[in-house]
Parts: C-alpha cells; structure tokens; sequence
C-alpha cells in the first residue's frame, strides 16, 4: 500500500515510521526534518527499544510523491489552509484520506476539499514528543481509534485499522468517529489547556495541585455534557478514568503546550474554539470552557 | 491629627501626601522608598497638575513614630503578617486603624490584633501607579468609600472621611463596610485577575476582546451573585457600568499585574481565595472564578 504522510510532527514521523518498518510504501512529506531524515533517517525512542528507520522516502513536495492509497494527515491543524494546495497531487479516485489531527472540524474540511472520496479519521491515545529533528519519543504505547466519517464506510475503516495492527498498533475500530472525538477531547480540553494557561506546565503539576485537579474534572464534565447533547454516549466515571490515566504519565508535556512554550501556533480553534461553537449550538454552559478560551485565544495569539 | 501611612506603595504615598498638604501631621513607614522620599520628598503626578511633598516624615521603624491618632494600613495584603509585629508601637488607647487593602480579611485581622480599638476599612477606586520611588501617578481623581468594621462606629467613619475629604478626596461614608468591599472585588476580581491570567495585559485589552470581555462580566456576575447571596445590595446593570467606566481607562495595568509582571507577591488569597470560600460556604456556584483562581494560585506561586 502506497501512503504518504503530511506533516511530520510527533505523530506523522511515529506511525509513518511503525508504518513503513511493517512492510507499507511510505512517502514522507517534510519541512524542517527533511535533511536529518535524509541523511540519519528516523529514530524512534521507546521506553524499552530503540527503532531506526534508516531509509526515509522523504520529500519536500507532493507533487514528487503522486497520487497514493493512503493519505495520511498528521499535520497541525492550524496548517489546514495549506492542505487545499497540498493535497490534489497524492489524490486520485480510490484515495483514501485519514486525518489523524486534533480537535474538531479536520475530517469535514477533507470531505469538503475531495467530495469523492472516502475520509476517515484516527485518535491518537498516546504520549509522544518530537525531542530533535527527525527523532520522536514515545512514553507510553497508547492507541489509535479510527472510524469512518460516514458510518456507510466502516467496512473500508477496518482495513485501514488492520493495517496499523499489521504494524505493531493497538487499533480500535469506531462506528462513530465524532463519538472518539469528543473522547479525546475530554481529556485534551483540559489538560492541553490548563498546561498552557497555568504557565506552562507539565500534567503532574495540574494533577497534583488540588485546585486545578477540580478545575481539569470540571472542564471534563462540561465537555462530556455537550457531547451527550449531541447524542454521544459516555459511561459515568469518565472523569476520574482521564484523571486516573493521566496520573503515570508523570512530567509530560502535553502538545500543544510545547507549541506554545516553542512560540509555534497552538491549535486554539480546533480543540477549543469549534467544541465551544459546538456547546453553543446546543445550548450547553460551559463557563469554564469558555473562560479557556479566552484566555488561550489571547496567550496563544 | 497624628497620621502614620503603613506601606507605602502608590495608595500609601498618595493620600499621605494628600493629607499631609491638608495640614495633617503624617508620618510615613517606608522600606525602598525610604532614601528618595528623605532626599527628594514625595511626587504625585497628576493628569492636569503636579504635586510635590518636599518635606517628608518617613521612618524604617514604628518605633521611631509612635502612638498615632488614625493608623493607616495601606500596604498588600500578602504582608499581613508582618502587622502583629509593625503595628503595636503606633496604637494607643484611643488610635482608629483604617485599611484601605484590597480584597477581604484585613479589616478582620485588624480587629483581631486590636480588639478595644476602632477598625474601619477604605475602598479606593482610583487609578495610581507608583512609577519610580517615591513617585505616583494619579490617572483618575476617583473616590474613596469608608466603613465601619462595627456599625455602631459610624460617626467616627464620618470624621475620618471628612478628613479625606478636607485633603480634596473625594469620600463616602458608607454603612455598611462589606457591601464595599464586595463592589470593589466586582472590579478587581475580573480585571487584575484576567490582566495576569491572560499573559500580563492592560485592561483595554480585556475589554476590547470581546471574549475577554465576557468573561469580565461573567465572573461579575458571578460576584454579584455570591454578594446578594450574602445580603448586600446591588442594583442590576452593575456589570455593564463597570466595564463602562473602564473603557475610558485604556492601557491601565492593575495593581495586581503590576505586581506580577514585576515578580512581587500577588494578593491571591484576599483578592480571589477569600471570596470563593465565602461563595462556597453560600453555597453559590462561581465556575468561573474557581478556574481564575486555580490558574493565579499556580501562575504568582
């Protein structure tokens, strides 16, 4: 299978990696990593191994890649105004397209730009930082949740998932994508957020002061509320889960405080913003998620 | 009347030079600003005019002053501790202390250090910042609102605000003390919280975003609440008169900002952890000011 991966942050430079190590053809579309990956290839950091990925197809253009299978995007979501001129050249009529960004909002701007084809989108359950060019660390081996944007789709969504388990991937399968969204968002509002707006932050600390602890449970009920609005079902207890899980992953730094702390664009909209939008529309108060996004509309301008 | 100004920031230096010109004997506890004032005197700057005390009584002791008539405390609150040990040497049997601290608890710690004495607290709504020792800058005449601690000590308030107002400060006497002390947190709960939460921002802009402004008033509203909840008064519309009067302030920096951005000690626990237990222990929700103060308590540790 021919994939290309956009962007090649911690995410596209992990699964492209695990990808193209399990037999795939992968391309890699790259800026800033480019010439360490040419040269050194890519190092994945494990907590027990250590991978290289010693020939890296790497590329500075689409247009070198072509059309492909599988396009993978694992770019920042504030990026997305450039993928209306990346894309066209890895897309052709069986293209499958699969965004494994963050927030809300990535799938519906893929199936607007290519109405034709089939998108889907993946959730990554992991803990990952990109420490050098062309090097990428993983904490903890987490998961990917990848469904099918229209449900009529799952059939094509399950042979995406196989392929990631071909790849040494704990995958799950989801009926419902918008459902794992939300998921992940519950935990990604919060503490992505209040990591950002408490100063920059690692978890350990927001976990570990009774105050914000309260405040990231809090942001967590608010968004498990809306997400029940909108029809998703969530088991009592989610909130203590995300607490509970988040307490191992000790001083981690969640992304999109490292873009912040790094002065690169923080994706306010996509993980704030459009959930906000979304609990408006609903008619769900969310005082505490809107406090957030102000303040990180403002710090992160 | 013998007059010593405790602290003295920009509220110490301005009404202690206030009423010294008025023919008060004043005398100042200083601590850095203690050479310049000696040498140079006080400087208060003024939109139309300018002011300068070239004869200052200021002293590094209490000691050194002695019993006074009127105390008046003006330092931040996260010296209070200091007071048990500061204050005795100035308080006689008949000595009146007045606070003109922000927040809540200072009039209550006052009485207690002193329980046969007068307490009364003093609002300041004014805009001063010190700008270099020995120097404050006066961006809005404003007012001063005084209470008694105890009502029944409202005649002795009257005689101490008619002596503010013998100095050209606009006073009022005010019944109820804690009705005042809630106005003003209606002020400076959003606005010197925001200010430092937000990244360190005057206050235009907070009221010219308009998400930030929204909060402003939602955690106004939320202080009201809590102030109702406790039995004080507040006619409605007292969200919207407040951010109309602080339009005008443009790039006003909030004491509390000041503060922060200079690395001194914020007055968290009486400006924001003092007014959310009482809100508790009422039983009101404030969303929005438990996130405020989660983040300030970890943003000024």
């Amino acid at each position: 299978m021919k994939i290309a991966i956009v962007g090649s942050g911690a995410i596209g430079l992990y699964y492209g990696a695990l990808l193209q190590l399990s037999g795939q053809e992968v391309a890699f579309l790259m800026r800033s990593d480019l010439e360490v990956a040419a040269q050194k290839g890519i190092r994945v950091v494990r907590k027990d191994d250590e991978l290289l990925l010693d020939e890296v197809r790497c590329h500075g253009a689409t247009a070198e890649i072509g059309v492909c299978d599988l396009v993978i995007v694992a770019m920042k979501a504030t990026g997305n105004e450039s993928l209306a001129k990346l894309l066209p050249p890895l897309v052709g009529e069986g293209t499958k397209l699969l965004t494994l960004q963050n927030g809300l909002g990535n799938d519906r701007l893929l199936a607007e730009l290519f109405p034709k084809n089939q998108v889907f989108g993946g959730l990554c359950f992991v803990c990952l930082n990109r420490t050098a060019p062309a090097v990428v660390e993983n904490f903890m081996p987490g998961s990917v949740s990848i469904g099918p944007r229209v449900e009529a789709d799952h059939e094509e969504a399950e042979a995406i998932a196989q392929v990631f388990r071909e790849a040494g991937v704990k995958t799950r399968c989801e009926e419902n994508l918008q459902q794992v969204q939300w998921k992940k968002l519950v935990w990604n509002i919060p503490f992505n957020g209040l990591a950002i707006a408490a100063g920059g932050v690692t978890t350990d600390v927001i976990v570990g002061s009774p105050q914000l602890c309260e405040e990231a449970r809090g942001l967590m009920l608010e968004v498990i509320a809306v997400a029940r609005a909108l029809g998703f079902e969530f088991g009592d207890g989610f909130d203590d889960y995300q607490i509970k899980i988040t307490r191992p992953m000790e001083g981690y730094r969640p992304s999109s405080m490292i873009d912040f702390v790094e002065g690169r664009p923080v994706e306010v909209e996509a993980i704030w913003g459009e959930p906000l939008r979304q609990a408006k529309a609903a008619g769900v108060p969310t005082p505490k998620l809107e406090m957030l996004y102000a303040l990180l509309k403002q710090i992160c301008r």
